[in-house]
C-alpha cells in the first residue's frame, strides 16, 4: 500500500460539492463530508461517506480536507475555529474567488501553519467529473505532487505555478476565453434567426468548422499589446466590425449581444490610433 | 475541354482583389483586370493577367464577371454603365456588404437581366487562397454550380441558400463568433498578464485546450432564446461573471475588453429574469 492520503474530509455540499464528493466516493475514496446545512449528505452517506456533525470531526477524519463552499467569506468563517486541527493535514480549496482572495487566504492559513494548495475547477456543469475536466492548483509544488493523485477523479490535476491566486487566475480566465466563443456563438445564431437564415445548417456547416480553423490562431495570437500583425488592415477590420454592428442592430438583435464585436472594434481603433 | 467559363473579368485590385487575382492567374485561369486608379495591375500582368482600360473592356474579355470593390456604392457606380454588357454572363460580387445592401443589388441586377450570384470571403488575411479559406455564394443554385468550379482555388466554395442576402448574412455571422473568441483569448491574456502570469504557459497549456474541448459544446448549444440547460445555475453562472468582470477592474484590465462578459451576463440575468 502506497502512503498517499486517501482519506478524504469533504466541507462544503452544494451543487457543486456533492458532485465532486460523489465523484471522489465513485473512485474508491474514504470520504467524510459536513455541510453547514444538514441534510445534503443522505445520497452521498447512500454511496459510502461518512457524515461529521462539525468541520473539526471531518477534518480528524480526514489526510487531507478539500473545501468547496459558497464564497471566501463562507470559507474564512468555517475554518477559523478549525486551524489547529488543520495544522494535521493538508487543505485545498476548491472554493470560487478572485485571485486577491486566494493570495490572502494563502498568507492567513501560513500564519496558522496550515499548508495550502488553491484551486480552480476548469469545467461546465455537464463535465464536472468527466475526461473533460481539468483542476488547476497553485502553491507549493510538493504539495500538489501529494495532492494531485488522489484528487484526480475530479478533473485532470494541473499544476500552474506557486503563487496561491494563480490558480484562480487562469481558472478565470480561460473561463473568460470560453465566454469569448460563447457570446460570439450566441450573437452569430441571433445575427442568422433575426434575418430569416436556417440555423441548424448554419451552426454545422458554416459556424463550428470556421471557429475550429481560427481557434489556434486566434488562441495562438492572443497578445496584451494593441498592436495587430501586419497583414491585418486595422481600417479594413474596424470598417468590417462596424458594419456587423449595424446589421445586427438593423436586425433587431439586441445591442448587449454584440459586446465582443465592440471590443474587438476598441481594439482595432487603439490599433490605428497607435499607428 | 469541358463548357465551364474560365476566362475571368476581374473588377476591383485593392489588397483582397489583388491576392483574388493572383490566386486565380495561379491556378491557370485566364485572368483581365481592372482597377479603378491605375498602377495597380503590374504584379499581376507580370504574372499573365491582361489589363483592361475601362470595366465593359474588362466584363467583354471574360465569360464570368467577378467584383471585388471598395463598397456597395462603389458596386452601383462601376456596374451601372456596363449593365448590357454583363447581361452575357455571370456576375459574381464578392464585395464586402450589409445583407440589406446584398438583396437590393440583386434585385437592381435583376432588372437588368444580369444572373447575380453574391459572396462572402470566409478566411483572414493569412488564409486567403489557402486550404483554410472557403467562400460562401448564395443565389440561384445552377449559377453556383456553375461558378464554383471555376473559382474554387480562392476558397472552398459553400452554398447557402438562394436569398441573395445569405451570403453577407453566414459570413459575418460566422466571423461575429470568431470575433468572441478573439474577444475572450485577449481578454484571458491580459488579464494573466496584468496579474503576473505566465501568458505563453497559460495559452499553451490551459487555453487553447480548454477553447478546443468547450468548441463542440459552445457551437452546438448556441440558441437564439435566453434559455439555459437545466443543469446550469444560472444565478451561479451570474456571480462568477461579475466576480470576472471585478477580478479584470481590479487589475487594470481595460473595461472595454470585458465586453463578451457583459453580453453573457446580460444573457444570464435574463434567463433569471425569465425563471
Amino acid at each position: 500500500m502506497d502512503m498517499k492520503p486517501e482519506r478524504i474530509a469533504f466541507l462544503g455540499l452544494g451543487a457543486m460539492g456533492r458532485t465532486l464528493a460523489r465523484t471522489l466516493l465513485e473512485a474508491g475514496r474514504e470520504v467524510t463530508v459536513w455541510n453547514r446545512t444538514p441534510g445534503k449528505a443522505g445520497d452521498l452517506v447512500a454511496r459510502g461517506a461518512r457524515e461529521a456533525s462539525d468541520p473539526g470531526e471531518a477534518i480528524d477524519a480526514g489526510d487531507l480536507t478539500v473545501a468547496c463552499l459558497l464564497d471566501d467569506a463562507s470559507v474564512r468563517e468555517t475554518l477559523a475555529p478549525v486551524l489547529r486541527e488543520l495544522s494535521g493535514g493538508p487543505l485545498v480549496n476548491l472554493t470560487s474567488g478572485s485571485v486577491r482572495q486566494a493570495r490572502e487566504l494563502a498568507r492567513w492559513l501560513d500564519g496558522h501553519g496550515v499548508r495550502f494548495l488553491a484551486g480552480g475547477i476548469l469545467a461546465v456543469p455537464q463535465t464536472v467529473g468527466t475526461e473533460a475536466a481539468s483542476v488547476l492548483y497553485s502553491g507549493p509544488r510538493d504539495l500538489f505532487d501529494r495532492v494531485a493523485p488522489v484528487l484526480s477523479p475530479v478533473g485532470r490535476p494541473h499544476w500552474v505555478g506557486e503563487d496561491p491566486g494563480f490558480a484562480s487566475l487562469y481558472d478565470m480566465a480561460a473561463l473568460s476565453g470560453m465566454y469569448g466563443m460563447s457570446a460570439g456563438a450566441d450573437h452569430a445564431v441571433a445575427l442568422v434567426h433575426a434575418e430569416g437564415g436556417d440555423v441548424e445548417a448554419f451552426k454545422r456547416d458554416v459556424l463550428r468548422p470556421w471557429m475550429e480553423r481560427m481557434l489556434p490562431i486566434i488562441a495562438g495570437e492572443a497578445d496584451v499589446s494593441v498592436s495587430v500583425p501586419e497583414e491585418y488592415n486595422a481600417a479594413m477590420q474596424a470598417t468590417g466590425l462596424e458594419n456587423m454592428i449595424s446589421t445586427s442592430e438593423e436586425a433587431g438583435v439586441p445591442a448587449e449581444l454584440s459586446g465582443h464585436l465592440r471590443a474587438s472594434l476598441w481594439r482595432m481603433r487603439r490599433a490605428i490610433a497607435a499607428g
